[in-house]
């Protein structure tokens, strides 16, 4: 019956299925402000100068009209952090209306998994081989034996959306996110830790490999908007 | 000073600045929940039945990964209705930033303008030819007198933001507004009147009127998903 | 090391933490719109008609007026669809700052756990004998298994946040959620099956047992506004 | 018909309706992360430590759970701008159901008038006696042609919506608001101008003093959090 066998990644993968969003969206938007009707027509300069001052005097809204939709690929525990975020559309992958692929994420060898100091102010450390060595063991026992039991159960007849409940948050699971580049800001200042940020955050490593995937897709997307951004302490406007 | 002369209009302007909505987008983002990874590749059928099914259970979340982007001219009284729609991006004309232009709206021979019935209940019948015309001496005889009250203190050296403060809520202003499809069928609902609704709404008119601008525009871009929208009583997902 | 023992319950828990939640609050916020500064000063009537009036009619701004705080004790699985509610206020509990209990749910004799029908048109039957029996047995292997693994790496230093992936879905975890009337009576109308309704829903159980607490909860606070709510086919304002 | 005479005031009012807001929900809600079920019956200490580390590590979600109604009266450009914060509750006088009464907003002799410098970095300075006699006159003059304009119309049976549209942006206005501490922060860190901010705002005047009014209020709802706030360089977490 347990044909398929757990397989086990680090990877957390973002794409970018589609986008609206160009950094003279801004400009226009803005200049609806200013100018009014005119706004539709003439954007004779680059308008960077524009980005620059509503990022530092925190004028949001002209970076609202525009639009990302990302394909998300990331363990449940992740999805569990990102869904927190309340501006944005999700739909995730059902584990009620499909059999859930047996993918697991593990830490490879360059996640830091030690967590030493004091709540508030952790900071995270290599382990040691041993450290390491268990860590992959028991994640591959521990999901091995869940999987088993999801499809022992299910190859009873039993419901999928009962059988999952043994299914551990490691599993990955996959997601369609669409956002627009004021919301995905304050996501980047709160899920990346970037030295020299006005605001320092401490995300889980987790979910900071998947913002550095938005991160990178978007600076492409709008290259001006993300270096006043990162000019701007990466304070969100 | 007083070189501008004041312009009356019954016109109510909505452009399309950018979309990225297309019924497709539906159907992919909804295949993420049934199929996971595979969404991204195929959708051989129209998807059309899968959106009236979407539709008609309230699976919403499928309708929001789209964007439009328009660009609306409409009296103050009409934005200040519109801007109650909280899911949704505005950026509005500042008369703080800028001065007004003197263009007034004022309702045309066919804009109904008594009012017949009880709170709750009411409904609108034409006026007789006096009261019409009476709107619209007044309309033009308080907007004028406003406008040369506004321009006199400009003229004086007044700043902008307090010198508006006399100028009449039909004053148009422009804006651009991103929503996505699942928030604009929420808007519409509410804000078009249609016979055989399944829950009918009393918006004013001219709201109304760039509601239908609105939706004029959306059912080309998502043709399925309009109809299946107006085929489901016009009841938002 | 693992001298915590793992244990078992088939109960969901929901309770009142605060409120400021009266169906005079809808009442009072409705007549501002109508009758302006004296809804300060006089309701009389105890505004039923009002309240039924409003739910009817689609005017759902006054029913946002108020807030419930509830503390909630549910699995993971759970929490993860409840947070899919973007109009809502949560913190929930954290597994990077604290160990998690062993606690997890397991569903109980009269939890129907076979799925029949096709996608979009599921029912639920119970089970034979043996397919309870093994979900029973297959819960306690899986669940007891991946938290010894939790525990083993906890032994041995390795960071909460890291071991924890291994957990499952079903654990149970804990949050705090604030919410308006409004916004419940969404999630009301989404995660209840109730025959009778006019857009059925179809959740998965264990949501519908958090929904319910809430709505019993709900409907001793606001006993006008909920029965308004029931009569007009459980569909939000 | 014109029985009702226009009357002018320079004051904006903001009155407390009720509130679930003090200090200790704040602390509550950050427990249930890091202690999970014990949160519910103990906080030996004030907890203002916490709050301040909340505070400053933008940990934002425990300042949700609290909720302030008030009672506000300003002009209606006030409430325009007011209106664009997405994440409040809002209940607005309408002009469609009632009859407006005759008051109106004009500048008082504190107000400063006169806008120097270049977009973006404006500031305000007094104007001369005869630019501040101006404002009034002017004020005066266009609010009652255009109220007499308003009356004459209802008078002669026009509908109040269509009446309405000659009443200036300066009207008077009253609404309910309902907000979190956390949505308050952002509001009155755009909307108040204090130097040692760490984001300077440059709002309009008026929509200052109705801020001016919220934080009074609240501040003695949540004192501790109210000096974390400004300690913090008025910066919302």
């Amino acid at each position: 019956m347990n044909d398929l066998r757990p397989e086990f990644s680090s990877d957390i993968d973002v794409q970018l299925v589609k986008a609206s969003a160009k950094d003279t969206d801004v400009v226009f938007a803005a200049r609806v402000s200013t100018i009014g009707e005119a706004s539709l027509k003439t954007a004779e300069d680059s308008g960077e100068g524009l980005i620059r001052y509503l990022m530092r005097d925190r004028h949001g809204s002209p970076f609202e009209h525009n639009s990302m939709t990302f394909f998300l690929k990331a363990p449940i525990f992740v999805f569990r952090e990102l869904m927190r975020h309340r501006i944005a559309s999700y739909n995730e992958e059902s584990a009620r209306y499909r059999e859930l692929r047996p993918l697991f994420y593990v830490p490879d060898e360059r996640r830091k998994i030690v967590q030493v100091g004091k709540p508030g102010a952790y900071t995270f450390v290599d382990g040691d081989p041993e450290q390491k060595k268990l860590v992959q063991e028991e994640y591959r026992k521990a999901c091995t034996a869940s999987y088993e039991s999801y499809r022992t159960m299910l190859g009873a007849g039993v419901a999928r959306e009962v059988a999952r409940g043994v299914l551990p948050v490691t599993i990955f699971s996959t997601a369609y996110m669409t956002i627009n580049a004021r919301s995905l800001m304050n996501l980047l200042s709160l899920r990346r830790h970037v030295e020299g940020s006005a605001y320092p955050s401490f995300p889980q490593r987790e979910i900071e490999m998947l913002a550095e995937g938005l991160e990178e897709i978007w600076a492409t997307l709008m290259p001006q908007t993300h270096r006043a951004f990162v000019d701007n302490g990466r304070v969100a406007p």
